[in-house]
């Protein structure tokens, strides 16, 4: 283990649900504090605490917000339903745009009840960001498009490999709809490296968790800090990295012993983790 | 729902695992009396009660063994690890032959522990099937390569799509390694369609559970009866059908609930079901 140094930390966000246990005033403190230059955000905490009273927050702690997530949602089929989504993802919109970051990420939603028909849900995310792209693009904010790990495909999301996302992000003008990288998803896929490859300039977030087993009921709080699981960090970045990317690496771990820590102690395992696993080893 | 005729379950086959509660003389009178002609036996059960007679009354009862659950767990670096491994595949492959079924159904097996190496673990699989398939061959025997679910691919099985599992069988001759299409690990692949057309002749077994959630913890048991969940079962039937695969459909549910019912009362409700889902729907 090595010295972590701050400009080892350049890229770093930290994904507010990784400290789910801080306060937005205790993450704008704890980053600054650790030398951590950016943080992903989400709606609910967000809105609670008040969209532009959170953006103050974190530009007078010189944070930068690198996400925010999420929108999406869109797989309904039509009326009321498909309504409310897209009017939500507008004001998903207008709160990125407010928080001054450019990357909305979209989890695309799973197959409506009694539906067993996954193309043409996919195909109905594209409808809907016909629809959202260009009002996303006039408030400067890029959609992204994440891959979940096919574990999710029934019920959160549809869209499972990062080739499928980029089938969907290439029917629109890359500055306009791109994808995100996340590792805990996309581990296990051997045509991995072509996908980043053909993702290129889409890349708009990239995110980090480690996989680990067994999994919990659920599987949604299985996510491990880095370093304890499966997950080859230092290659991702390295393909990520190849395509041009050298925006944030953001840090997003859905797991309930972390929340169960001291947040500033949480934030400095990520750190050096991050340091050891991502960027040297 | 339509009366269940016994031309309909002409090729049904259930594996034993679906109707754990039965022993082994109850599977067989139980498909007897039913009408299932076929049923896919797993090794720790068959050997407990041992092969030879195991065989003897699967044949007395007129059933066939579809399949024999299973071979693998073929990821392990060298050494002893991996001479114990393989010395047990070729038991696996005797029991096979003596059951007479000519399909040994194999498990790849995850990462060992400490790597990070999906590609090598993959490789190492290639080279165990070399050894084995000779063997496999003179007793009759074909390997059957089981692509598990992506949320499987670090502690059970690293071969995590159906073209994963065919890069392995197309450097061996068909006859001698084949692939399982299992509707629960493949059914979220936009990429299926076409992976059935590829494996044309390698289709080894087929076998069906359908996707339900929540999983739950530990995800092994979380398998649904068909028509519960989000699998298109037709649409997988006819893929395979138009691949000239004539062979059993297997229907391998592991299932909590199901495993607390009356067993009889069980298989009834699968053979209703597939029917319903599998053919005519």
């Amino acid at each position: 283990m090595s010295a972590v140094t701050p400009s080892d930390l350049s890229r770093l966000s930290l994904n507010q649900e990784t400290i789910k246990q801080w306060s937005l005033p205790e993450l704008a403190e704890g980053c600054a504090k650790a030398g951590v230059p950016g943080v992903g955000l989400w709606r609910a905490p967000v809105q609670e605490y008040g969209v532009e009273r959170a953006a103050r927050l974190m530009r007078d702690a010189g944070l930068a917000v690198t996400s925010l997530c999420r929108g999406g949602f869109l797989t309904a089929v039509g009326g009321a339903d498909r309504a409310a989504a897209l009017a939500d993802n507008r004001r998903a919109i207008d709160e990125a745009a407010t928080l001054g970051t450019a990357t909305l990420v979209l989890v695309a939603g799973g197959l409506p009840v009694g539906s067993r028909d996954l193309h043409a849900a996919r195909e109905r995310i594209a409808d809907a960001l016909a629809e959202l792209a260009p009002y996303a693009a006039e408030r400067g904010v890029r959609l992204a498009i994440e891959p979940l790990h096919p574990m999710f495909a029934s019920d959160r999301c549809v869209v499972s490999t990062l080739d499928q996302a980029l089938d969907l992000a290439e029917r629109f003008p890359s500055d306009r709809v791109g994808v995100v990288v996340d590792t805990y998803h996309l581990w296990w896929d051997d045509r991995i490296a072509d996908g980043i490859a053909r993702a290129g300039d889409r890349i708009a977030a990239f995110q980090l968790a480690d996989w680990i087993t067994p999994l919990p009921a659920g599987v949604l709080l299985g996510r491990g800090q880095l370093g304890d699981g499966a997950v080859d960090f230092r290659r991702f970045r390295e393909l990520v990295d190849a395509t041009g990317y050298a925006g944030p690496i953001e840090v997003e771990i859905f797991n309930e012993t972390l929340w169960s820590r001291d947040g500033a102690e949480v934030l400095a395992e990520v750190a050096d983790r991050y340091v050891t696993h991502v960027l040297r080893s």
